[in-house]
């Protein structure tokens, strides 16, 4: 197979110094989908984009306009007999602010040692980019790909991804493929690459509490009225025991058992909970009995308040009652916890636990399912190997405590897996000042994805078998 | 007696147009200590405060400096053995936001019917210009008072009077009186006169609990560190049991029952929790077993949050663990609750209920004792004596649960007792827009000071006794 592959990844290496120019190139878009008056670098970048993919000889470029920012799409079908890759990315990225922390402008890549320092480096233009590099790769020098590929690149993955859910759900037949691709996440260590295979479900609402109708003033009516803001830390404090268990009937009724045989994986492979600690500068744990922090944050359910908010909040003092207290809740779910189902028995027991001295309201926000995708699936042990080609390392299977709801969305509405293939390191600080990507990562991550549809058509066994169960997850 | 007076009070009816343009002058000032950019404002008001005092036939008319704004003082001491009445009052005024809900301008006095229409007209500019009045009926026809009076104006009642504590403190032996009226409170309608004889101390805190020192994301982390949030929820849950008692440990020790006969009297006279409860605009009531709302509020000690803050309270959803939460807690102390001694046994039970996975600090505010006046003190005596002469009705004898601090500073102080003589009503809308002040009050207000200072110069029987104990509470 390495014959096979052999001029792509001569190719690769030739133009690496290109490659980063074209990236930086890139990340001078300032993409930041949250504010309005980025709009149209949001336009001029996705224009770009599209345009680079018709350079690199992908086929059927489009640039979507949406309610929001347009999403780039292209394609590569020309294997009609091999499998089809859904490559995902983003080309929007999180505001830079504080902008004063940046040792380096935001929007001027700035290289330092062999980190390309700047906003969206690594999260996603630079992981996304390895693998549009590998596509071109393969197109300039055989002028073919070893799969299909179907890209999809949104402008609205840091705000939701609320314009791609329809788009997907209407173009669903023409966006068929056998599976689904992203690089959008850590691996450990610049020699140990991750394959995430599960990722937690999420379920985001909000608890308003209301009592009397006006304000009061709490030496007048202190005493005699039921302050929401009491109520409400009431209500907060009834959802955990004093385990650390949440306490809603119900909760945990359909929560999966991991196999003795999986935890030990996770306990010899994932981080230790003085590991976790230490990344979350915390003093001491907390939580579920009976599991380890990386078990807690994985593959148990998780209710947090993410903010609250009521009454006088400045300086000083302001003897107040107020009419209304505000909390923002939100659950991590795990297989097989349906969120509609939480969001109902959450709803009830709200509605159980609130006295009768004031009136609860619940709303929900957001909400995706736990997403899982079998390690031992054909796609997987395809990335592991192109790991192992690209990085020299073999992959750790991890489980994520986090959620990509589009990979949810992309097995709900396609019925296809997602390869969770990170390419990120562990300090990119992303969402932060002085987001980087390391470069060797990305070199590392062209020759993976190189590999990775070399694998994925079967490339070492056979070019012509098709591994993978087509069409379902 | 009512010869006596008869010259004060028919220049006083005379004076009523000329007395209402002076209120609107005095009202005219924006004088919002709140406000910086009010500095001067509250500069020119003391100002014609203190030339006003003068005109009126006052002595020693100062405007007193202090880090903020200025204190206005004034006296007429020419009646060495008659007691002497220290009168309090402030010309500050609260902010007039929402500015947008006035219906005539907050600085330009307006009169609709028998209402003039202001900020301050009533809180307390009107209020205390009655006392002002009444002194100029006796000045410019008897040329001389009943008694000593000492006149204290101050410009931080609104702010917290900061600076009135250490002046008093420093001045304690100049400002020498029997007693201290102040009228900046309510009565219960335009018939219906009230003597305040106890209201609630108060003890401001703000409790912060800390945990991890990051910002952590729910999804990554939740599950694995106790929440700020959570834990401040717990703990501010724990400070009351189900029934509505506090239970932090020797909290009531030190409430003083009150006997059956005060309370008799307060259920005959006080509101009932129906009234509350309307006044409340709340549907139901809450608190203590055992007690009516009005006793709760009153008699019985009260804690209430009056705001929490932490993490992400804007729209939609932040998966954020935060690092902090931060809540505002008010307490209403009784006799014989000590401030200092509550902060403690506070101090003790957060350090006890606050679990080793967080941090908790407890900042204190504020505090201020509980105040009471003897209903039978001869002052209070004088005080009912004056409003049946001036309001032709019996005041009756309220409770409050407010704390005016400067009550109990006058006590610790200067060892006097306040007399709290209110001329507003319930509907003056203090401290929101369309403050008003009812004028027959300020009428009836300045015939109840003129018959005030007759009456504590024991004037009705004779005019060289002196029924009032001198110089202690």
């Amino acid at each position: 197979m390495r014959q096979l592959t052999g001029q792509p990844l001569v190719y690769a290496r030739a133009n690496h110094p290109r490659f980063v120019a074209e990236l930086k190139d890139f990340i001078r878009f300032p993409s930041v989908s949250a504010q309005p008056r980025h709009r149209d670098d949001m336009k001029r970048c996705a224009a770009w984009l599209a345009r680079h993919l018709s350079e690199i000889g992908l086929e059927g470029v489009k640039v979507i306009s949406t309610a929001g920012h347009p999403i780039v799409y292209a394609e590569w079908l020309r294997s009609p007999a091999r499998p089809t890759l859904l490559i995902y990315g983003h080309y929007d990225v999180q505001p830079p602010d504080p902008v004063d922390e940046w040792r380096s402008p935001p929007f001027e890549p700035t290289l330092s040692g062999d980190d390309l320092f700047g906003r969206g480096a690594s999260d996603d233009k630079g992981q996304m980019f390895a693998h549009i590099k590998a596509i071109e790769c393969y197109l300039k020098t055989l002028g073919s790909l070893p799969v299909n590929v179907k890209c999809i690149f949104e402008g609205e993955e840091e705000i939701g991804s609320a314009n791609l859910i329809p788009f997907l759900s209407q173009n669903s037949r023409e966006l068929a493929a056998d599976v689904a691709v992203m690089s959008d996440m850590r691996m450990l260590a610049p020699d140990r690459p991750a394959l995430t295979y599960a990722m937690r479900g999420a379920l985001s609402l909000e608890i308003e509490v209301r009592g009397q109708k006006v304000d009061l003033h709490s030496g007048i009516f202190g005493g005699a009225v039921h302050n929401p803001l009491q109520a409400m830390s009431e209500i907060l404090a009834s959802l955990h025991d004093r385990s650390g268990r949440v306490t809603i009937p119900n909760f945990y009724d359909r929560v999966r058992n991991v196999s003795d045989e999986e935890r030990r994986y996770l306990a010899r492979t994932g981080p230790t909970d003085e590991e976790i600690l230490r990344d979350a500068r915390a003093a001491r744990g907390w939580g579920e009995p009976g599991f380890t922090l990386y078990e807690r944050t994985t593959t148990r359910p998780a209710l947090t308040i993410n903010g609250i908010t009521g009454g006088y909040e400045g300086p000083g003092v302001k003897a107040v009652i107020p009419v209304r207290a505000l909390a923002k809740i939100n659950f991590r779910l795990v297989a097989d916890q349906e969120p509609e189902e939480i969001d109902l028995i959450f709803r009830r027991h709200i509605e159980r636990v609130t006295p009768p001295t004031v009136r609860a309201t619940v709303r929900t926000h957001f909400k995706a399912r736990p997403a899982r995708i079998d390690h031992r699936h054909p796609a997987m042990r395809a990335a592991s190997a192109a790991y192992e080609k690209g990085f020299g390392a073999a992959p750790v299977f991890l489980r994520s405590g986090g959620t990509i709801p589009v990979v949810s969305v992309f097995k709900e509405m396609l019925r296809i897996p997602t390869v969770l293939m990170g390419f990120a390191l562990p300090d990119d600080r992303l969402h932060a000042p002085n987001e980087k990507f390391h470069l060797p990562n990305f070199y590392n991550g062209i020759a993976t994805s190189v590999w990775f549809m070399k694998e994925i058509a079967g490339g070492s066994a056979n070019d012509h078998r098709l591994p993978l169960p087509r069409g379902k997850g």
